[in-house]
């Protein structure tokens, strides 16, 4: 390989990669293996290699690596051959550049503030989950709120400051734009559960090895590469990138939710198999910013894609209905499988939310977050806000903090932004699969004989190569030919409400 | 904690720590849960932490930290309060002084040679070792004993190339010594190999299942905390440690030898208890010299001292009995077991090989490597010297250069001078052994009535706490007041076939 500018940018990119690599091996680790009295010196390990990143990510010579390669590509001849491979680089430059100036402008104090106000605001919220008393957490989640406005300011004045918090999750979204997408789905979901006919859940009899042996089974169907994707089980499951050819996902066995580690599986499974169509030749290729994943809404399409529209479609139940009567369960036929998978029903738990009240949560804690942040709420009247609306929203209210506004890890350590991705990915979900299926067929068909393959192959072409490439909503466009829209996602709702009537 | 010139150089050892700990993660990793494919990529990662290793530990900086290090604490004034910590600290020095010059004596272009060489040579070993072919491995290992050599007379001109090789393992180790405590059991063993009356080996029933519920209840009967101490499963077994509280061990399950996963469990316990049990107040002394395991032969006693001393005496067999019927085992009584365990038979396998015959494995390969980095024998001469050593001290000839030279993949990463630790490991182990029986009663009753804390007790305050503060040779005097000696090894030997007849 030549020496370019373009190539050194590309060996301090590769660096830079496996050190992120090795931070992922030993999250995966900590999460897996590792024995409960290794986690301070694993924080020590962490901490370490954080600041090397962080040093390296902020670095003058890192600075002036991007502007060489940026002049060497402006001098580039552009003929037609070429023209896609540069305007591909350019992009890449490009985002380098915005992060880079955005690690610059942060003020290092602050840097540093936020990280002890994380670890400590982390802390704190686990003893004040465990107790189900918000005071303990509120003092460390006000400076969270403080340190991160003033991040949002140094970082930017072209978005609001909780739109800046959002930038690296999903890529230019906007408040006005949000609200186009969520404000129908505030509007319609109240109205779809008033609808829902209350049937008692099934219970399902699973033992724990019954369910590690449906994961195991689920992820053959799917065609999993053993060499190349490992399963193994974690407190809260995921799916990480150690390496071009090495995936990880997890799932967790949950006492009273015998199905949830299934759908775990599916959904890690989606994330995975989008980290493993991006684009990634060469090693080279994975260390720069195309080679990811363009937005979180994105990523969680996938996921959702697994979970919602083929596991818990009645072909899937069709084909995997024995596997789950040979491994110990009474069901009579598939359908009450496939109901066991669907059951609809309003609860206080995200986590374990059903498909059409899950976008309520989500509402919900967005709103919350969005008025914390530039609206003037009060970190301390979060737990009184929090049941008002849910039980304006979803017709319940939570008996304590614990399983009210302490439930979720996100806050705790500073995440604002992340929540809207988890609904924009249901929508994203609902708009592609129209489109897959004006493309190859009926997904309930493709899922009857079988032929995964033909839709990862589908997933692969349209959605995971493009990398970052462009973003989301970029993408949802040229793949579906229109804007996204939460018709789609309202649709699918609506047709599974009446599938149960 | 003061900012002394001591501390400084502390800050910097434990840095080099973290690394260090990091490497070991990813090793950790690679062996048991990586995805086969995902084999390049972590090459990427070793390659990059290695380097950095070796970077740190051959600056000038850390050569700057020694030496200021040293001259404070020639000037700390010494009184009766602070001698003892005085002395820690200047071996502590000593030992970071004599590693930083071998270091720095390297030529890096024979580091990186031998880095290559070692690559080389493992791959092509496998392969070689695949078809059963020495000839493919020959060039490779040619060039390795070429480089080897030259890096010993880089290193030292105290110690002969041999000797010089074998430092890392056993530090201050000469052949002239080395040769007193190896020949005696070459005059004897084979003599006791003609004693053995030759049983059929009892076929144990053990699922795999079965072998890991057994080797869990072991590590249960020895106390072992599931917050510090994992285990796992991987292609050789291993013991390592990656945090000053978090210890690893696997073992492996082989088909047709239904007791070797619980023997390598045993064996890999004694390791871990022995790291377990090294000086580590604090991260700091974790980083220093002083917290690190003396020397490989050390090492090796004490997991021979869990497999050999412990689990295949009589009364473990009667206390185990029981666990290993009700998991299938068809035996008459705890004798069978305890049989089965001490199954002395001449084999060509070393990994497998028996108390008795197991010295003549490593005296084979020692003596082969000392003549061929320094007496003179051709590396292609290799396959029919074994086979004929082979014939003559065990009265068996391998079939071919797979079961025979290439059996071990030491040689082919050009790790000369390892080999003699497994060997002293027995003798250190039946010395200590000795001597922990005049302390605190015979093992056997100790064994019996179940008191394995007071044996990890003894072996902490005798063994492992003293870490390098002082040299492997040293140690045993101090434990057991007398020189190392073949002796209590042969002694052994000779009661447990006693025992047989």
């Amino acid at each position: 390989m030549t020496e370019t500018q373009w190539n050194k940018l590309g060996a301090y990119l590769k660096e830079t990669q496996i050190l992120g690599s090795i931070q992922n091996t030993l999250y995966w680790d900590q999460n897996t293996g590792m024995p409960k009295r290794g986690a301070s010196w694993r924080s020590e390990q962490l901490t370490y290699i954080a600041k090397i990143l962080h040093k390296r990510n902020s670095a003058e010579e890192f600075f002036n690596l991007i502007q060489s390669a940026k002049n060497e590509l402006s001098n580039t001849e552009k003929n037609s051959d070429n023209q896609f491979r540069i305007k591909d680089k350019e992009r890449n430059i490009n985002l380098l550049t915005k992060e880079f100036n955005k690690e610059k402008n942060l003020d290092p104090k602050l840097v540093e503030s936020l990280a002890k106000a994380k670890s400590k605001g982390y802390e704190s919220w686990q003893e004040a989950k465990k107790k189900s008393d918000f005071n303990i957490f509120l003092p460390f989640f006000e400076e969270l709120v403080r340190l991160r406005i003033e991040e949002a300011k140094q970082i930017s004045d072209q978005y609001t400051p909780w739109e800046t918090l959002a930038q690296p999750f999903e890529p230019e979204l906007t408040l006005e734009w949000l609200n186009k997408m969520f404000q129908p789905l505030k509007e319609t979901i109240p109205s779809l559960i008033r609808e829902i006919k209350h049937s008692k859940k099934n219970h399902l009899d699973l033992s724990p090895e019954s369910q590690q042996f449906l994961c195991s089974k689920l992820l053959d169907e799917f065609g999993r590469d053993k060499d190349l994707v490992i399963v193994d089980e974690s407190p809260h499951p995921f799916s990480i990138t150690l390496g071009p050819n090495d995936f990880r996902i997890t799932t967790r066995i949950v006492k009273g939710e015998p199905l949830s580690s299934f759908l775990a599986t599916a959904h890690e499974w989606g994330h995975s198999i989008y980290e493993q169509g991006l684009p990634s030749q060469s090693h080279q290729w994975f260390a720069w910013p195309l080679g990811q994943a363009t937005s979180m809404g994105i990523h969680e399409s996938q996921s959702l894609f697994w979970e919602n529209r083929i596991v818990k479609s009645k072909s899937f139940s069709k084909r995997f209905f024995k596997k789950f009567v040979s491994a110990g369960c009474s069901l009579n036929n598939y359908l009450e499988l496939w109901k066991s998978f669907n059951h609809l029903e309003a609860g206080l738990n995200r986590v374990e939310a059903d498909e059409l009240t899950y976008g309520l949560h989500i509402l919900i804690r967005t709103e919350l977050e969005i008025d914390l942040i530039e609206g003037g709420l009060s970190a301390k009247d979060i737990p009184v806000e929090w049941n008002k609306r849910y039980e304006q929203l979803l017709g319940i209210k939570p008996s304590n903090d614990s399983e009210g506004c302490l439930q979720d890890v996100h806050w705790s350590e500073g995440a604002f932004g992340y929540f809207p991705s988890y609904l924009l990915g249901h929508l994203i979900s609902a708009q592609i699969s129209t489109q897959m299926e004006r493309d190859i067929g009926l997904i309930d068909d493709l899922i009857e004989n079988g032929e995964y393959q033909k839709i990862i192959f589908w997933l692969k072409n349209n959605i995971h190569k493009y990398g970052r490439s462009v973003n989301s909503m970029e993408l949802v466009k040229k793949v579906t030919n229109e804007e996204l829209t939460p018709i789609y996602f309202i649709n699918h709702l609506k047709s599974k409400i009446n599938d149960f009537t």
